[in-house]
């Protein structure tokens, strides 16, 4: 079986299992208790915390963990801004996360506004630049879109909206980007950036959100103050300290991936276009991360061909699996795609085992697949 | 070591490492994608929540699954009522994940009333149904207390809360109660029960929430649409999975261990009341689960005690892992433990696995504790 649907999850890093073991099991004592043994645990999570936090260029005070990167997107979105009404701006082609927030800030009387994007998934920034004016409390664009794997150019996002707007607070959904580009949220800009721990291969169940020092947050779960109050609860130790574990510090190596998932996508990309010369690629080969390749079929359902290719033993996706059941055309109708080519979404997502063998056998089985349902349709 | 402070948190399963290992390395699809494989998962995680609604004698479709006990808390606490004002009732020894809500739900406008505790952290009944009217929207009183193991008879309040106040919600944070009393939360007539894992050998973040049939929440996290729309993100698969393999389903084997820990309180309590005259005990021995047993010793700071106890071997708590850090004195207060009394206060819980011999080994050592403090403070 191959598995390209690294974009919905990953395959736990066998690492993760002898940590969750070694802090289960062995070490399993409640960080907030007062004895010794707990406390090791305090300190243990300690490091990890700055671990992840270096690894986006952030200090370990400015970590807190979540239960997932959808948690992580409700505290920036729902517990950051101060002011009971303004201009909430949210990029038109955003995770349902912080869809769902951006729609619950309207149903709290905020003013939101989509921000348009292009046809690979990108905010255009000139129309961003003209919807942001000094009402603007909150922008929330991610770095990477999930379904195109378009990246969105957060630095100068930042620098235009606190232009316009300098009390406006800038969060960034990273989950997509978080070990597929070199990230430092300093020099990003942003006020609030978001990962989750099991697009990394780390355990689902943990997300983080960076929130940069000095701006506080209300509590997005009331309790035992955890998480410097902000989100109570007893720690998710063994998760926590699976994600230190296989964090990638050394932005160097992230970049070497980098450059080896765009040398698979170029060579995905180069293969579909002349296998399947009538698919749209939706994906942009000179900006976007290269472990996402996005495209659709006319005149075919996503789900079927899904299906097909399981049957062949290749594992593909059809874009967003928190969305996948969903009948909404959001994402089709944000990127501007023909009616016919709307149901026919796909995404191809590497990691980095992910070899040209395995693009060729995903080729050549989705050609095969979209042969027999051609056929099927003409019956 | 001996590890007597259970009920902060448990020892993981072993079998739940093998869990989290096939969930998350062999078979770690995302639940909520469109092929086969997925599909299993969810299926698979169908009947985890099955196993886990049963344990408590509730159905599938009434298991919310969350983070964490305090998010199950809050879950029930911040997203059921409908009404914007009313009177909430909460007992006055709860965990400090209700605690924290309740006073949240003040800050909203709701006029918050704590129930008040006996001697034992047991509500008063009289004094609850004194306080109860037909502006009550929303009672919260534990089931068993965190820090005495004292039971609640939320059947009882159940009753009496409806017969005066038809529309109010009534729930219930069992975490300390699960595995350690048969739970049925039918016959306890209540709308809301929470539990949490890594106190019954699962892992640490998650909890659930029961939310009977027909009572809709509004959500807690937005986004996807996972657990009914109310709690959005990827499952945690791997610790659903893990929980629901170590589910303890038969009442019968739980009534059995619930007798089994009854047994070894006694033997506790009777030798240490017998090694110690001076020490107070907190726990009333014929109305509380058997696990717990809190005490106070005149004129010392448990930390300190907890630290001597550590040194010889044996971790007890000073009560609510969650509040440790804090001086609040919150619980002390609520149960009228005298001033002397109030910084000493030492919490010994066992899991299945305590033996007499632990018993023996720990209260040989806080007798020799305290006799060292007696004499350091003397000099």
């Amino acid at each position: 079986m191959i598995y390209l649907d690294n974009a919905a999850t990953t395959k736990m890093d066998e690492r993760c299992v002898e940590v969750i073991r070694k802090y289960g099991v062995d070490r399993f004592f409640n960080p907030s208790a007062l004895y010794g043994e707990a406390l090791k645990v305090a300190n243990d999570i300690k490091a990890s915390r700055t671990a992840i936090a270096r690894s986006i260029g952030a200090q370990r005070e400015e970590i807190i963990f979540t239960a997932s990167g959808s948690e992580a997107d409700n505290l920036a979105m729902l517990c950051s801004v101060k002011s009971k009404k303004g201009k909430v701006i949210v990029g038109g082609g955003e995770h349902s996360a912080v869809y769902a927030c951006a729609n619950e800030l309207s149903n709290r009387g905020y003013d939101v506004v989509f921000a348009p994007v292009d046809r690979y998934g990108k905010v255009k920034l000139g129309e961003l630049e003209s919807i942001v004016d000094d009402q603007v409390v909150l922008v929330s664009i991610m770095h990477v879109s999930n379904e195109t794997g378009a990246i969105n150019d957060i630095k100068k996002i930042a620098e235009l909206v606190k232009a316009k707007s300098p009390r406006a607070l800038v969060h960034s959904d990273g989950v997509q980007a978080y070990g597929k580009l070199p990230i430092n949220v300093k020099s990003l800009g942003v006020d609030m950036y978001s990962i989750s721990a099991h697009k990394v291969h780390g355990p689902k169940g943990l997300g983080a959100l960076y929130v940069k020092k000095g701006l506080y947050l209300r509590p997005i779960i009331f309790g035992g103050g955890q998480e410097g109050g902000v989100r109570s609860a007893t720690e998710n130790v063994t998760s926590i300290m699976a994600l230190g574990a296989i964090t990638e510090i050394d932005s160097k190596v992230v970049m070497k991936k980098y450059q080896n998932y765009k040398a698979l996508q170029r060579y995905a990309i180069d293969r579909l276009t002349k296998a399947l010369p009538d698919c749209l690629i939706n994906t942009d080969v000179d900006n976007s991360v290269g472990n996402i390749i996005s495209l659709s079929l006319a005149d075919m359902r996503g789900e079927v061909v899904v299906h097909c290719m399981e049957d062949m033993g290749v594992i593909v996706g059809t874009g967003s699996a928190c969305s996948a059941g969903k009948a909404t055309k959001r994402i089709p109708k944000a990127l501007g795609i023909d009616q016919r080519y709307a149901d026919g979404m796909l995404r191809i997502s590497f990691d980095e085992y992910s070899t040209q063998a395995d693009v060729d056998t995903c080729v050549d089985c989705l050609v095969k697949v979209v042969e027999n349902l051609k056929n099927y349709q003409r019956k």
